[in-house]
């Protein structure tokens, strides 16, 4: 059944197989009046592109095409259509593989589920995460959109390999992620010693995300299932390899006793406003001003050199696999793009459901524009 | 917006707040031909009532109505109204406090949200835990028509202010937390013990929930945004309380290098199936065959003596606020019923969705009596 | 499947059968801030309710029950839940004809779909108009809601038995047709003449109803599957008993010249605006400002005493059946106020939808209260 | 906000502009293993193609180019992207009545809508007729896909210019209209002749089309909203130029009395059916098995050389503007297409929605092919 589309108002669809002619999403419901460039997506892309330091080496150029939906710059309000063409495309080797479903991948489920005659063998196919090109495409619009509400979307990662590494306080610091080819903000020597490491073992590491939306305006989240947080979630846990979510202090609130375990309402400015990050910067589902700060877990890339045990489906014979591949030795350095990216679609699509943009026309002004230049500032140059 | 229905298929609709009338649930999507009562739905409401042990004193019966979509003791494929009727309501309480909104409840959010004159402070309104009472519905009837599929739903709580507690290996034992007041898996003394203590130093715990969903054929979850573990936590996140989600492993997998991270895939009566639990019983967020499995994180109750800091919303003065109300030391205990709920709309939907259910009519058998009949056997009498 | 919501942003889900317990509605998606009652609902109920002149004589007091959503007379953007409770039920008719599937009813499409088993046979079950109860009291809680943005829905009877009736030129005159029992504008005694006829040979008339909402802003409907024409058209087509939809001169215009089938674009108030109603107010599916005019068409009650064949489902047989029943000599009479209720739902849905509205939080002000207060002025007393 | 999508189970995405680069549709839902190649698309796309006798002389070779969702010769599940670039696109004349907006047209509505500086004027930009090359497409899909139910959708025009052309009785008769360049049946000469005086007078012609489905199965529809009845009248009524929709009889039975109205239940091969054609083939909105028959009404091309006023966007001046271009004198002739396509899509949704076709994986049989090979054998050259 049809599932490839995300948001209500804001709402996604992306659709592409890793070894097809193509990978693309159409972004429906962007209001009219917003400056879309290609270049505003291609920085994004870069971002999970594949073929920067510790990933795979698989090379990509990831050229978006914009299709439909910008006229003279800007966007119209009709659908966007985005097309990226798959090139460096080699399926010989997983004709070798077919028969025997790789441990940690998709490819059982999608032989069960759609018949081993129906299923894309090649490269996962749709299961791939070269499927999350058309959400990093989506998160890019969103972005831009939310940067007319003074929202800005960063991520990095917290840990790896479950060594952990800093956390954000403050917007910039977390833009300097981006420049870090581990997307972390410091300990980069530790974070290339334990990739090397993995590599050398012929080995991967998991890790977990931290995605911060910056400047979020209260009133994001509809009661009772439509919550911010429950959005949240289900935008993260539909990313590929995902494997655990929090708020906030997440599982370590689950720890806490009553009295620690509530974030204290102070005085701000003359506004009542949250005085901690236990409840990350929801109460009810709901933001109510102020940084948002969710968690996401990655497991291990599963395609590694070290075998496990799988069954042959022609044969049902249970026999070792090894799977080459071109991968990365951490999912997780490039799972940061499309974190900040399905948080952006979540938080754009909320920002309309609320009424805090109008889903029709957007005045793109100079704080709009002071808000998206953060992004391109701390944007690595390929 | 519109956010209180959740599912595709099957949706389930609730309405209601604390101290309002009634509360209630429209169930759309329900098949003909499922016998439906009262009484199968009671059985489940006790299991998130208060007033069982060390849960709130305040008592409601929580007798459930079947207004529609049952005719001679079966479901006829129209919605299926049910409410529920609040009695024992005294807000008087609420009105002293209507200007402090309560650190770690929702009262903060609905205030700047739809404003302070727009706003139930009644009992936490629609943001009350007693909101559930229309997802509990919604769920006994999802688990009993996933009895068709031979799917049994179970939850238990396996860690308790930081304390772990017994997972089930099977469904019988799973189904034991049932006549537990504290819904755990042997050590009733400890969980008990912890309670006592926290009550007495007027604290209150959190806790994580394990769910279980046994029997669940492949082929649930639809790539790439409607994945069984996206909606599974987009589920279990709406919950009041809930503050992290994962499925397996979760974020222990991230700790894990990748050769220990994968599920072998073994053979099994001429099947290959998942030989391992790290993926929770999924690959590429779609069933597999074999045990669901996710745990649910809640924070400790935010309503306790221990006084917090607040801003009266008047005079935007800081000041402490202490809630006595009638509340549960562990929230954490009542949800495992809504856990349950949440995860058996899920996959009553997902089942919908994959067509493993006739959308249209069911044929109700012996075998699907039987295992409806196993909740029966492990239910409270009150 | 799930079928019974109706809009996006508005949403209104109903349920109930025409025999059993209640119906009801609830309505997600009312921003908060909006004053209702249980009167303001009684008001719309009573021009829909049977009773009245020349419709069935079954006596309904259609007393609705707010629920939820209504705190202090004020909507509080929770969902609204209204519950009618059925009490004038005499369903020993409807057993002895239970075999026989009346024609022009949906009885037999029901018991191919649903089975046989599973039917709710009293009185159409689900099927009945006795549903749009439910549609009425959403349509009420919708035209409030227009009123903030000086919209008013009507609608009247313009044809009823083939012979022509005079249409509105302005909203006061458009809203004298609800002081009439045959929801016409002028020619009373033809209307009753006609359906004296009808009525004395045991038959019944068909009709067609106009429905206008004037004061509509441009910029409603939303490219290119959710015009607004198309979901008028979806939402008047749902209606039990229609049989036809057209926008403008609809049909007519089929028959026209394109040099006589646009409406002009003419200065108003320093305004481009159609200077014609060829195309009912829209153009390309979006309100451009001024009255939006749409037709539906439904045919004669199917309940009457002339008998007509169909097949009894045991024997398989062919029989004769005639319906005494307490019926309306000409349903249509009172389909407009289902008529103008789903047309206030898609305006108010689509109002939310172009931004034009406030989703969470409205501020009810004196030109509000001076729309809503229009359809009081011209309510009948009962 | 989002208004591209359509259908639930079966859901359309379409994109594009009248002169952008591309326009194009993704099909999510469709089964995994019907077998599905550009030919299947290029079949359909020439019916509405432009360049056929009497329709615009704007060549397109429409080209379908399927990107995904497609791996040898088979749909897989996933989305089905297909894209159609635009070529013979100029767009100079449009920069010359970009101030004009055109009676009949949505430039007034994008204007009023969207802002002058957002709106893509360029020959319609998305509210071109062009734009329902993506309809054609998931229509294709969506007739193949029911090819397996037995469903054949057919459609041709039963009105030209106020003139009345013959009803099919039969699939195959139905499909003849296929290799008319009016899609008529029969009376060639008299729409040939309708359509040379219309040119000559430099004037268009309205029409009406019905579409009839043969062989739907019982259990189409979804009380009480997603009524069969209800979907085909929003999927049509969301058709450029659509201006009406019946079923059945439609608005001549609203003229009729109770007792001509009814179709006689009837017995047919030991199965109560339905004896005549007045409700279309559905009660209460579901289909009950046999022919499903419905109208929708076009108005006449509104581009025409005979002027008509308008008002200039910058002066607010009224002036007359008469519109070259490159248009058809009956817009109705290439709507046949487009109807059908939609159709297809309510139908083959509705399939999956009751159930009726497996959602997930699709056995594609000899008797599957049988009914698709009928579109081919009356499919135009060219």
């Amino acid at each position: 059944m049809a599932g490839n589309s995300f948001g209500t108002l804001f709402r996604v669809t992306t659709w592409g197989e890793s070894h097809g002619r193509a990978l693309g999403a159409v972004i429906d419901g962007c209001p009219a009046g917003m400056p879309l460039s290609e270049d505003d997506l291609r920085a994004e892309l870069i971002l999970r592109r594949p073929g920067r330091r510790y990933t795979t080496p698989r090379r990509e150029p990831d050229e978006p095409q914009i299709l439909s939906g910008v006229f003279s710059g800007r966007t119209t309000g009709m659908p966007i259509s985005v097309v990226v063409w798959n090139r460096d495309v080699d399926s010989s080797y997983y004709e070798s593989i077919r028969e025997t479903p790789r441990p940690g991948h998709a490819d059982l489920a999608y032989v069960k589920k759609y018949g081993y005659e129906n299923w894309d063998y090649r490269g996962g196919g749709r299961a791939s995460g070269r499927e999350t090109v058309g959400r990093v495409i989506g998160g890019a619009v969103a972005k831009k959109l939310l940067s007319c509400l003074g929202v800005l979307v960063t991520g990095y990662v917290v840990e790896l390999g479950g060594v952990s590494f800093p956390k954000a306080d403050d917007p910039e610091e977390a833009l300097r992620s981006r420049l870090s080819p581990f997307r972390v903000l410091g300990n980069e020597e530790e974070a290339e010693r334990l990739l090397r490491e993995a590599l050398s073992e012929r080995d991967s590491l998991g890790g977990v995300v931290e995605v911060v939306a910056w400047g979020v305006p209260p009133g994001l989240g509809e009661p009772v299932f439509d919550k911010l947080k429950a959005d949240l979630a289900k935008a993260m846990m539909s990313i590929p390899a995902s494997v655990g979510f929090e708020v906030g202090w997440g599982f370590a609130l689950a720890k806490a006793r009553g009295s620690g375990a509530r974030d204290p309402i102070v005085a701000s400015a003359g506004e009542p406003v949250l005085g901690g990050e236990r409840a990350g910067g929801m109460l009810g589902g709901i933001s109510v001003g102020g940084p948002i700060r969710v968690r996401v877990a990655f497991k291990p890339t599963s395609s590694i050199m070290i075998p496990e045990k799988t069954v042959n489906i022609r044969t049902l014979e249970e026999e070792p696999i090894r799977v080459p591949g071109r991968h990365d030795p951490a999912i997780v350095l490039r799972a940061v793009a499309v974190a900040e990216a399905m948080a952006a679609i979540v938080l754009a699509d909320h920002s309309l459901r609320a009424g805090l943009l109008s889903p029709v026309r957007l005045e793109w002004s100079a704080s709009c524009e002071r808000v998206w230049k953060l992004y391109e500032e701390f944007s690595p140059a390929s």
